[in-house]
Formats: C-alpha cells, structure tokens, sequence
C-alpha cells in the first residue's frame, strides 16, 4: 500500500494511492495516519479494504507528510562511504546518530525556507524507516518485523549550525521545513529488498546526487536493531538513515548551497519524487 | 500556580495543587496538560477557576510528567562553569543543543531503570523551561513571555553511550526513564527570578551536586531566544537546562555511577523534590 495524506497543512486527511494512481479518502476508515494507524494490526485492517469503494478525491490536493504525530525523528549520519569521504570524517565505526526537530516535518513539495541569514542549506536525499511496532533491545533478525515501512526524506541541512556551532549535529538539522517527508508511506510488503533502491537528487535540473541503498554502511534492520538499545522506538517514529555522495558541501573546488529560487528535485525507487523550491525566511 | 497530572502512568488526569497541598483534579475543565492547556490564553483561563469549587484527589497518587505529548525535549549542554571543568571539557562559547528522546519522559518518581549493560548511568539536577507560546526568532527580551513555566528535571546521563559511541550526545540521553520530570509545572508567576533558584541532589542519602541557576553561563532568555533561531518552539516543547557540578562522571579519585538500588533525590527552589530508585534491566 500507498498511504498518504493530503490537503491544506494543517488539515490534511488520510488517503492511499490506488493502482490507477488516483488518490482514496480514507477518513471514513481513520482519523488520521499516526502511529496507531500502522501497526501491524492496523496495517492489516486497512489491506482488507475494497479500495474500489473508497472515495476518489478529485484534483490535485497538496501531500502533507504521510505520518501523523510523529514522536522521534531520529537521523543516521555518515552512512554511505563515499559521503563520509566528501565531508572530510571517517567512516564511523557504529551508526552516528542524531535528531531532527520535529517540527521541521512538512510535505513533500513544501517550500524549503533558507533560515534568516543561512549561507550553507544544503540537501540530502533519504531512505526513512517508519516504525509500526514498539522497538526495544529487538535483534536484527527481528527489526524488519518493527517497521510499518518507507519513505523519501530530504534530510535538509544547515552546514555552519551543523558543524562550525560548537554543538552537536542537531542544531543544523532541525530549521522549520527542514524535514519535506513523503509523498507517500510505502508499506514494507511493496518496497521487498529495501537495499536495492536507487536514488537521486537534481537541483535547478542538475544532477547532483545518485546513489543506491545497497551501499548503506549500516543496513536498515541493522540501524533499527542499533537504535533499539538506545531508546525504544515508537509506531509512528521516523528514522532518516543518511545521504549517498554529492551533497553541496562535498563540491569541489567550492561548495554549493541552496539559495531562494533554486528547486530540488529527488526521489527513491519504489518511494516517489519530492520538488521543493526555496524560500527567502521572512518573519511570520 | 502548581500544575500537575496524576495517576497510573498512561492514565494520567490533569490537577493542580492547591494552598493547602491538595490535589484539585482538572479533568472537568481541560481533557489533559497539553501544550494547548498553558498557552497564554489557557493559562489565563485556568486562572479564572475557583479553585476551591474543584475536586479534591483524596490519597497519594503517581505523579506523571506535568506535559501530555510533549513534541520536543530539548537539551542544553554545558551550562555551568564549574560542570564544564569536571567535564574536562572548555566552557562553551555558544549553548551546547543536544535532544533527548520524548520515550524517556518520566514521572519524577518513577524508577530509573539502568539500561542493558550499561555501566555509566550517571545523574543531573536541571531547571527545565516549560514553552507557553510559539517562538521562533524571538529576541532574549520578549524570550520569556512565551515560556508557561518551569519544571524540575533529572537529565539521566549514560556517559559511555553519550562520549564513548562515536556520535553525537543524543545516544546516552534518551534511554527509557531517562527524563524524569515534576512534580509540578510552576507557572512563571509564581517562579519569580528563575535564576535565583537553588539545586541539589542526593544519592543513597550523600549530597552530590549543590548549585543555584544564579551561575548558568547561559540564562533563561538567551537557551530561549537562542534556540529559537534554529527551530520553532512549540507551546509544551521542554527544555533543559543544564547542571551545576556533581555529578558521578566527576567524582574523584573516581567516577561513581548508579547501581540498581541506588536512589536518587533532588530539588529545586520553588520546583518540588524528586526521587527516584534505580532498578535493573528487564524485558518488557
């Protein structure tokens, strides 16, 4: 399945994509699509739907992020080799992990806002695990039971909060609109081997990252396995699991950062395509 | 006023304490302490009640978390001088942003529990700052008036996890039962100068940490006009504040760490007291 939700932020309702690529409501069946909606009981009741007789909703709706409520959005950093090279680190010998406000979540083709005065936004096409079942001391064989399953993140990033702060990565990471999640959750069952899936990201049509799951450094079942024995993971809790090479920071012979006016574009087999454009910050 | 939630833990009602020490159950007036429940205009509302027309909660019952569904607990490293030295670390420049899990909030007295292994779980008294009103890029004089109030904290520490795993602090912060918080959230009226607050902290009955918010690097103001740059607080969002010196990372000759059955007791002016027993790990 294809869950989604659409409508104005704020407002969005439940739906899923059916096989004509038309969206369904599904607020006749839930409320919304929070972590209680995806376990694995609640994935089961909504695959027992007659999609056929679900509402169509016409038009083309905004997407807002496909969870609801989301309590954790946890980051793993570093998780592809030749990224780690490009940001000068090394290869880190057990996941790094990090957190993203979340109150940057927001839809897929959401505006990115520049955060006032920012000089180095950059971008980071991702894998986002999404949890359906509570998470704790659980062994990688048993991981993949835990997630609900997947989707496209742009784990967007403030380079000089991030690092040039004399803090932890988490001051880069969660600038509001840093987290367009979505267009859709994929359900583990559609996505089969989630480390094979390609994925890429243009800016201003230019193709500047690509990549595939395959070369994560720590798997899927073995982050989730890792992040387990740190803190129980919750249905409903996203986890981004890291970005391949060609972030703007990593261009040589000088790095290239977003700036209002540019689009990014990006997707994941299987997970759909994300376009943001940037926005100057203005005080709301 | 003296805010509070009260019974089994995931069941909790909201209260508030009256002159007299008594808990006055809230749940006819408001459904729970949400962020939405100490807004400006709910506090203002909450402030109206005739307290005495309220229900009396006979006996001793739990204290939960005095916020439901608390979105972002955020941490601020660092921020005593004296700690910075036991830390062996420099006095920071700019706050130090760390987050910890929203899974790990606790009822002030619930038990701690040691995680799995774990061999450094270490203890600190904080001042935690309550959000009342959206902030984002707010200055440090309009700062406090989108604070509701002010808890007390214990910013449970596994230090291996959180300097010896290779990543950010994030790892050794968010462990389940690691965010103990209460028993009241006092409102700001009442608070008067927060930074004129003592702290202190037993275990097994041994004063460890002694220190008063008089001598944060960073004050109230600044964590908030700060913080508000790089994301947008949110009204129930938490944030912690940092310890004065003690805590068992530093003792010398030798560290001395939390063992199951050690308990812990700690307090803020103003704030309440806490304790804590720690307990090993089980699975649930």
């Amino acid at each position: 399945m294809k869950l989604l939700r659409y409508g104005p932020a704020g407002q969005e309702k439940p739906g899923l994509l059916d096989e004509a690529g038309k969206i369904r409501d599904l607020s006749g069946v839930i409320s919304d699509l929070t972590g209680e909606a995806i376990t694995p009981e609640g994935l089961a009741k909504l695959k027992t739907l007659d999609v056929s007789s679900l509402p169509v909703v016409e038009g083309t709706p905004r997407y807002g992020a496909p969870v609801a409520n989301v309590a954790k959005f946890i980051a793993i950093g570093l998780n592809f080799t030749d990224h780690a090279a490009e940001s000068n680190l090394p290869i880190p010998s057990e996941p790094v992990v990090f957190m993203k406000a979340t109150s940057c979540i927001q839809g897929p083709n959401d505006a990115v806002v520049i955060p006032r005065g920012s000089k180095k936004t950059d971008w980071e096409v991702e894998l986002g695990i999404v949890i359906g079942k509570r998470a704790s001391y659980v062994t990688k064989d048993e991981a993949l039971d835990h997630v609900a399953g997947y989707v496209l993140i742009n784990d967007v990033s403030e380079r000089e909060y991030q690092i040039e702060r004399g803090g932890t990565w988490d001051k880069g990471k969660g600038c509001d609109t840093f987290g367009p999640i979505g267009p859709w959750l994929v359900t583990s069952d559609e996505v089969g081997d989630v480390q094979q899936l390609g994925m890429w990201l243009d800016v201003n049509g230019q193709r500047r990252q690509t990549g595939n799951t395959s070369t994560m450094i720590f798997d899927v079942k073995t982050i989730v396995s890792y992040l387990s024995e740190f803190m129980t993971l919750l249905p409903g809790d996203i986890i981004t699991t890291g970005t391949p090479p060609g972030v703007g920071m990593g261009i040589k012979p000088e790095a290239v950062y977003l700036k209002a006016g540019d689009v990014i574009e990006l997707g994941i087999d299987k997970l759909g395509r994300q376009k943001q454009t940037c926005v100057a910050w203005e005080k709301k």
